[in-house]
């Protein structure tokens, strides 16, 4: 036998590039913080962006009866096509109509929507291109392109336009190198619902410099009452888009990871390219698993309306109650969403002399209040937090009452705060901070 | 508002080098083959690697019973984390004692088998590295690595030895990029299963050579009579093994998606590099469905012994049947498998001078007896075809029958024959040729 050995003497395995440059920027952010919750009080996380958490929000039971006859099916047991069973990709198709007209071979089933946006970058960059995401946005996409090389570029929302797209910032974002323009609407972390005029803007500048859309639409169909849900596809008449959507959150089961990507064309632009590429990426782990697949048609025809309606008065419940109580926390903003199940906070940070961000911020509620804010920091956005509005009702009303006592307790109204902001140093009183169009005043 | 657009002026969308790049060679090779059955006779695929194709091969009922337990629970609802809930982590752990001592934070649950496989390649090569894998070998590596410039490097079993490695291929094929041999033990499309030693003489060239194994024992305990099936983690004393498995095959559940990777590592050499990168690669997807993971523990316990043997006995005694058929079809030199659940057959094509390759056969064979085997081709690997033991036995006997017909139909003992094996020519009867061992005879 051949005793030749290579030159590595000493073992040395090294993880890959994609491995090690697969971060998730909340966690590491949220390990790096100092988040031990005040012994005496009982920890209120709003940080989870999962509604099941709490246990208040539960699937129908048309949904759960659509997973127990799948059970029961032999053909729920064997391999599906890696695109997904024909049956679960019509239901998709057709519960998706209102975003144009979408055949069965415009679908993809993935497992969950971060595969689902996993397909839909991976098919449309190469590493040294980029994707433009808006900020505040969802980390996942940092997550899921830096690893394979892929830029992130950034495109601002507006806090003060209801957290509309600065159109000439995202235009000046375009480059040589541009694979994709993510929109994600509604937003996470913002609420944020757009208008089709809104829309027709962001597709303007996607048209003329030739970019095709991704759309982030888990949240379709959270949309507060005054609002309307418009899809980005519905209204598109030649850029292609992308259309990320699931069971995930509308549903109320993320854990079950059932996502998909529409392929809308109209004007057949991506070509048979991007549509086998899509195909070519959805083999490498088979698609979602079959039992959910053969529920899909049942969950997607049978779920009444009535549950969405319940699901989303609740959550439009708590966005009021937390605005209106946070309202009076003084040195916060909170800025009412329009959907989604997110509501960002501005934090006043000068008016907290004792933090020097947003993180130490939070670190200290916690410490103190036993309640946990994601910081704006895991969303490219510092001087913000994050709350979700899925907790039950007595839970975010403990909640807000101890953020407004934390935050009576740590402002200053200081000689150097005056200096600093002439305006309010003319009415240091609580009162006008504590309103929430407090940044017209500072 | 900018009016800038980049210089592209027409709309020009690719799909990347990976999704490109991303193919499965079997699908390729079997959309170019002509399959058009006899519409007289009854299709018979024995091409399908999926058990629960032909009905006749269920899961037990205490697996279902624990997946209709698991719909019910609460917490099979919400996001699990990335690498899986600790329970059936350590579910897993349990189960798989006989690979060595695993704690629960060695294993990693993925989304089928296909999904472990992505995230022990991913995480252990770099573009430009290689990995090397058995011929003929299961062609998911390719599919897997080619779309990442990951090198696909091949190392010979040897069909005349029950298919063991060729060690001294195996070393030669290590260069200072190889980044994991693979080890597909028992094996796809094979079905060999290597004995102690001789796993621990692949270890050997291992070990000098510093390469960690991937070990792909997505067949373990698919185990025929008189062979005993050895874990090479279990007896691997330096070199680390990622281990790859699930439910998919043991359990005749596929399509359900639920796979692992077992992280060995005795003398941490991959310290804490390979793991974080692990984690990181499984926040891509954020693991597999939920409700499986829910039902894990239950289906790892509760499955009884009498549901594997029973599955074992049936899928050996098609092995024996299809063997026994095989030998006396002219032509074909069926090797005897010692577990998993296909056969490999050598087809000595100089005998039918119809066809030019092994593809050619399997296409008239379709074509005229409507029996479809998998081409040698899809594993890297000519003159032979693959069938799959998992069908009933009627239509077992019924394809070998056809089998047989087809090849004394083609079979050509003709002037040239003799001109080209001389020793054969002068026995040109068809008892030879039948024989198993024509090999030792030509």
């Amino acid at each position: 036998m051949s005793r030749r050995t290579r030159s590595r003497q000493e073992w040395e395995v090294r993880a890959s590039t994609l491995a090690k440059k697969t971060t998730n920027p909340i966690r590491r952010i949220v390990e790096n913080l100092q988040v031990e919750p005040n012994p005496d009080k009982e920890l209120i996380a709003l940080s989870i962006g999962d509604p099941t958490t709490f246990g208040n929000l539960n699937p129908p039971e048309q949904v759960l009866q659509a997973v127990r006859d799948s059970v029961e099916l032999h053909t729920s047991r064997g391999y599906a096509p890696s695109k997904g069973h024909y049956e679960a990709r019509a239901a998709v198709a057709k519960y998706s109509a209102h975003q144009g007209d979408i055949s069965p071979d415009d679908v993809i089933l993935a497992s969950g929507c971060s595969h689902a946006i996993e397909l839909v970058i991976t098919v449309l960059a190469e590493s040294g291109q980029n994707i433009i995401i808006p900020r505040p946005g969802f980390s996942i996409y940092q997550t899921l392109a830096l690893g394979l090389g892929i830029i992130i570029k950034y495109y601002n929302l507006l806090p003060n336009k209801q957290w509309k797209v600065d159109l000439d910032d995202l235009e000046s974002q375009i480059d040589d190198d541009t694979a994709a323009i993510v929109v994600i609407n509604p937003s996470n972390p913002c609420g944020s619902v757009y208008d089709k005029e809104h829309l027709s803007e962001i597709l303007d500048v996607a048209s003329r410099n030739r970019v095709p859309i991704i759309a982030d639409e888990i949240y379709e169909h959270f949309i507060f009452s005054g609002n309307k849900y418009t899809a980005i596809s519905s209204i598109s008449k030649d850029v292609p888009v992308l259309s990320c959507g699931g069971l995930t959150k509308r549903f109320l089961v993320p854990g079950w990871r059932m996502g998909w990507v529409i392929i809308h064309d109209r004007n057949d632009i991506l070509g048979k390219e991007i549509r086998a590429g899509l195909m070519n990426l959805s083999m490498r782990i088979v698609g979602p698993s079959a039992i959910i697949q053969r529920a899909l048609p049942a969950i997607l025809e049978y779920t009444p309306q009535s549950f969405f309606d319940d699901v989303l008065f609740f959550i439009e419940s708590q966005a009021k109650l937390a605005y209106d109580e946070l309202r009076r926390a003084p040195g916060l903003r909170p800025i009412m969403p329009e959907g989604a199940m997110y509501m960002m906070i501005e934090i006043k940070i000068s008016y907290f002399p004792e933090f020097s961000n947003e993180c130490d911020f939070v670190e200290r509620l916690v410490s103190e209040q036993s309640v946990f804010c994601l910081p704006g920091q895991c969303f490219d956005y510092p001087n913000y937090m994050r709350i979700v509005l899925t907790i039950p009702e007595d839970k975010m009303r403990e909640a807000c009452q101890r953020i407004i006592i934390f935050c009576k307790e740590h402002i200053v109204f200081s000689e150097k705060r005056k200096d600093i902001d002439k305006e309010v140093s003319m009415k240091t009183d609580v009162q006008v901070i504590c309103d929430n169009d407090i940044t017209r005043v500072v």
